[in-house]
């Protein structure tokens, strides 16, 4: 079920089965010489609104601007502060939690994006942790490459040049979901270097065609379909588990502050 | 040509023949019983979709969630607050003035996002009014409504029950773009009635189905695709005359504090 | 009765019998060649002093440092930034409302100020719809050359030139109330051009000497009389109606999250 | 000079001859039985103005709301948080150093402003500092009460009973200004005790009617007016010092950072 | 008892007899020719851990970086802009007030902080004020150098050449107690000038060697050995007092707004 | 060389040799049953002040709190919101950049800060990035746990209940530098659960006494002084090869927006 394709009487009926919802995240970002620019974002859509033919999950707008602050040496990155991030989660989660959900889930498609959104998690928990109270709700992340299986199929697919950045499998996703959109162009070395990340002008020098340690050209939209069943399937029993977890009985209440 | 679809050569490459750019901006919010959660970020998304297909033109992702603090009231909406509205239209501006942008344009389906949008423009052009300097990039906000000949055709295709929410001609157009997502639904009275807009609760007090003064049901895929279509055009015709525009020579030379 | 010119207990008994205030504000800013900074500020307070001398109204200081960044090319020009009047604006709500003020009512001057407010509006609304609960307090923006009448009376004085900036019809407010600062200078065109308001630099280029489309030279003391006796006399009519509105009885209570 | 009455053309002949303005800056705040809300930000007003009718000195709007969380106890207060407040004049300061003023004076007539103003002062001089640039602008704080004699005809007019809040000297030079409203009321103690300042709660229980250690019955126009006119020549001469003054040559071409 | 040796639980059972905590706050920043850069973060924690052997007082863990804008010029400085440290001192005393703590007592080592402090005393207090709630805790701020004696012992030590920055009496504090660290330099004049204090460009030209009308070199660990001893039974009498008082019974209840 | 512990001319010729410097940075928090709550700064403190005695490097003060939200169920805990956390840093940051560092090195005792020091990271690299400049500067984070051979050692010391929270490394280091506060507790079962972490009343209430995984009373002063040895090598070695690093040439002169 997609929360944009519904409406909102159909959202509060959800709620009364459900209180747990999924947002795909990531980041419109240079992806090297092949890949799209919103590889990142792109993914956990395609994964999250695969899995909810086949399952009754809700999946929440894309995020779609994410942070990507050492990608603005090349044309087409968009990118927000972690500031600004911290600020946006936190606006998303108080609206859902408003409506009553209370497991949120985030499918991440970008490592830049990680610290942010835990200090962002951080952040949201604060409230209630000086309050000392319950927060009632959770928060969860996890990048659609970690979902059960996804890394192992990734790693037989690819068992040399898949790297950290514009990597095959990424771009092997967003192949199979927009076939007329398959680039393609000269590149050298095969396999891109690595090293670390810092501001966007160190990135480009280190980095001059935006790749990092991968070799994009073994991506296929076959593989790419391979990748999103497995995912899906992961994030689903994920899904699963997360809307079953409860918190333990509280033992707060032998603790100074309280009465 | 979508951004997202596209290398970040491909933009590099685009550059040189443009340095204009529009930007999808809407809101995802409840839209009275058949309305989709995600009509105002979805028309422009559709329109200027659209519109790149027969022109040059290039389309940023989708500023997907707006400022719909009103709309909480019901589920399914998320909104952002201003301040944090306002910092990440900062953020998006000041990305694509690194790629060298000079006219960003954002075509707005959400009555709501006008004041923080316009908030955002003054933001960002304040740091060089305080410099007193070019800011050497040109910001312009357009409502899909307001291009050219829209609103006279909407008047046309629905002469009473248009309202100002949940529109008949908003619910056409993603009619058209998702007939799988047609809604049906009872509502009374037939064309809802208006008032103030202030927090949550007291909205939906007052608009109990989250209509204003309309009547969606009169909303067809048909009417939808004749509104895309003019709106397309008059979108390009505006992204031309944008891009053509210049500032005067200054006479700023003149004052106290320059040298 | 103004709020500066009275002691505590006074407001104390006030708010006995009305929960409004009336709160003037403007900006501090170029008027073009005979008008002056204070033109935007010193209007709606003189509409609300003069007003309440004949009702029992009660008017708040003035706010008098708007939204200005355009015309800081200008000297004399303050400004705040929206993030900083965003701020002050919750602040002095918040302020009005501990004290039991329920309706807020902004008498602007300003037209550069209408989308910060706005967006001030929503943020402080934001608070109470994420908990989707009542705001308790009501907040209404109005400008004072929307006040009923005040429009066509500008319209008949000044048939040509009224323009958008450094208007007659305000400057000639100023000229009632502060005869002693009345201004002349020669100006060409006789009619001030038009165009899009952008950045400070940008600004003085396209209007050299500060006006947008009017020809200020119409101004008189009478003319400002007449604009004051009509702008009061809507003023006691819209807060009167503000006082008594109330919000229809809420449905909220068959929502999902409340109980 | 008055900024508000001026016309930009007039600031910018000013500044041919001054780079030197002052800023009224005050509060709205209770101020005991027979105060008026508004002495805090009246009282300088009065003098900056009284001052500019007999020297050449420019005078700008008057911060009217300034740092008084202590006093919402009361009706009528308005108060910004210190963080609003630091922000207010920020941008303050940012656009008058725009136009070339290089001292920025501020008389104040508020205690509990001085820490969020020097915080503010700090805030501004840091950019400048962490890149080690001269700031190109000197910021200047004084209380209207510590100008040169002031404090000790205060002493004389009332040897006992001038406490630190709604104090017999500011009262004094508001009945003096505002004849039309001065009031009257029976309080006691006759002198009011003093105490820490914390929160409204705990500032209304300390002091029930709104005075700290003073017996503001001893005020008199006619005082005020002894105040007025020794703080107008304390004030001009204390410009004029102002704006004589300059930075020592610089050192800091020896340090490691600079070149 | 320093809370950063003990446990968890040591501290629960504290707060069963004492609800106050003393913080130690300085700066990091130059203090001349053979001060230390930690001089003002250690003093204070010198002075309050000694106290702490002979009385059972709880010290929470130094906050060591303050408000230094203005030593910038210097080598070694670090500083937190206004609006960080207001937002630090947020958190640090929302944490406390968590567990329980009541009083919250700051024990200052540096003159540049009191301003940033007390905004930051009321940015908390606020609050509580706009809802004129009482606010659960109090909030204390002692420079060490107003301990009780602790003025007239440097006076009587230092007769001349004290001064207001890196001044003989601080040095003295920090040589008793870090005897190895004692620095020898040759400078002049033997006490240096004072002056006003800006930006860190401006403040290295007025005292090129970081000193402010002081002559350190009278310094000697026995001196600072007397300082501290004094310093600590004043901190211990300051606390026991401050551990003691209570607010006065509430007259809220006869205001307009509680109920 | 502890900074803290120079003056500011010591530091300026330290910078003629080396641009690099080490911040210890940890959390000041609960540590289970024997753990002391300042254990995670105290640990890179302790590191990185035994690593300088031995090698030319500077050591700044300690950030002594950190992102600790989700620990304050227990008293004593003391912690930053994310967003204070990343102002804090930047602030550091750019005080030290004033002066000439170049490289920053952040020695990290504290798990839960890393998202929020990553973040910060970013945020100040942001910066640069949007101007598409270099940025002068860059930084590291190392938890001292991930020193060269440090986990391993652990591993062998303890090789079952590590853990990760309170765990027996971090116990034993504070124990060999404080050994007066050895503390002592029965605590069952003897290696505590694991689990999410979220806001601190779910996070108590999964971990009752504060322990996440850990058995923390196989910690010794012996152990402690082995594992401290170990990683002020690790640490010498890191800072070498920090120091020595360089940025690639720059190939961004061939992007559309550089001239």
């Amino acid at each position: 079920m997609r929360l944009a394709l519904s409406t909102w009487s159909e959202i509060e009926t959800f709620l009364q089965r459900s209180r747990t919802i999924v947002i795909p995240i990531g980041s419109n970002e240079q992806h090297g010489p092949i890949g799209l620019l919103g590889t990142d974002w792109m993914c956990p859509q395609i994964i999250a609104e695969y899995a909810q033919e086949s399952a009754d999950i809700l999946v929440a707008p894309t995020f779609n601007i994410g942070m990507a602050q050492h990608h603005l040496g090349f044309p087409g990155t968009i990118t927000l502060r972690p500031s600004t991030f911290i600020a946006a989660i936190e606006d998303w989660v108080r609206s859902l939690v408003a409506h009553g959900f209370e497991k949120i889930y985030f499918l991440n498609g970008h490592g830049g994006n990680i610290a942010s959104i835990e200090a962002a998690f951080s952040q949201l928990y604060a409230d209630a942790s000086f309050a000392r109270q319950p927060a009632g709700f959770a928060l969860k992340l996890t990048n659609w490459w970690d979902l059960e299986g996804v890394g192992a199929l990734a790693n037989q697919q690819f068992p040399t040049g898949h790297g950290i950045h514009a990597t095959p499998s990424e771009i092997a996703v967003t192949q199979w979901a927009y076939p007329d959109a398959i680039k393609s162009a000269a590149y050298s070395p095969q396999i891109a270097n690595s090293g670390p990340i810092r501001e966007a002008h160190d990135f480009r020098s280190r980095f001059p065609d935006g790749r990092m340690g991968s070799d994009p050209g073994q991506a296929s939209p076959e593989k790419g379909r391979e990748l999103v069943l497995l995912a899906a399937q992961g994030l689903i029993k994920e899904l699963q588990a997360f809307s079953r977890e409860t918190t333990p009985l509280s033992h707060l209440g032998s603790s100074t502050n309280n009465c």
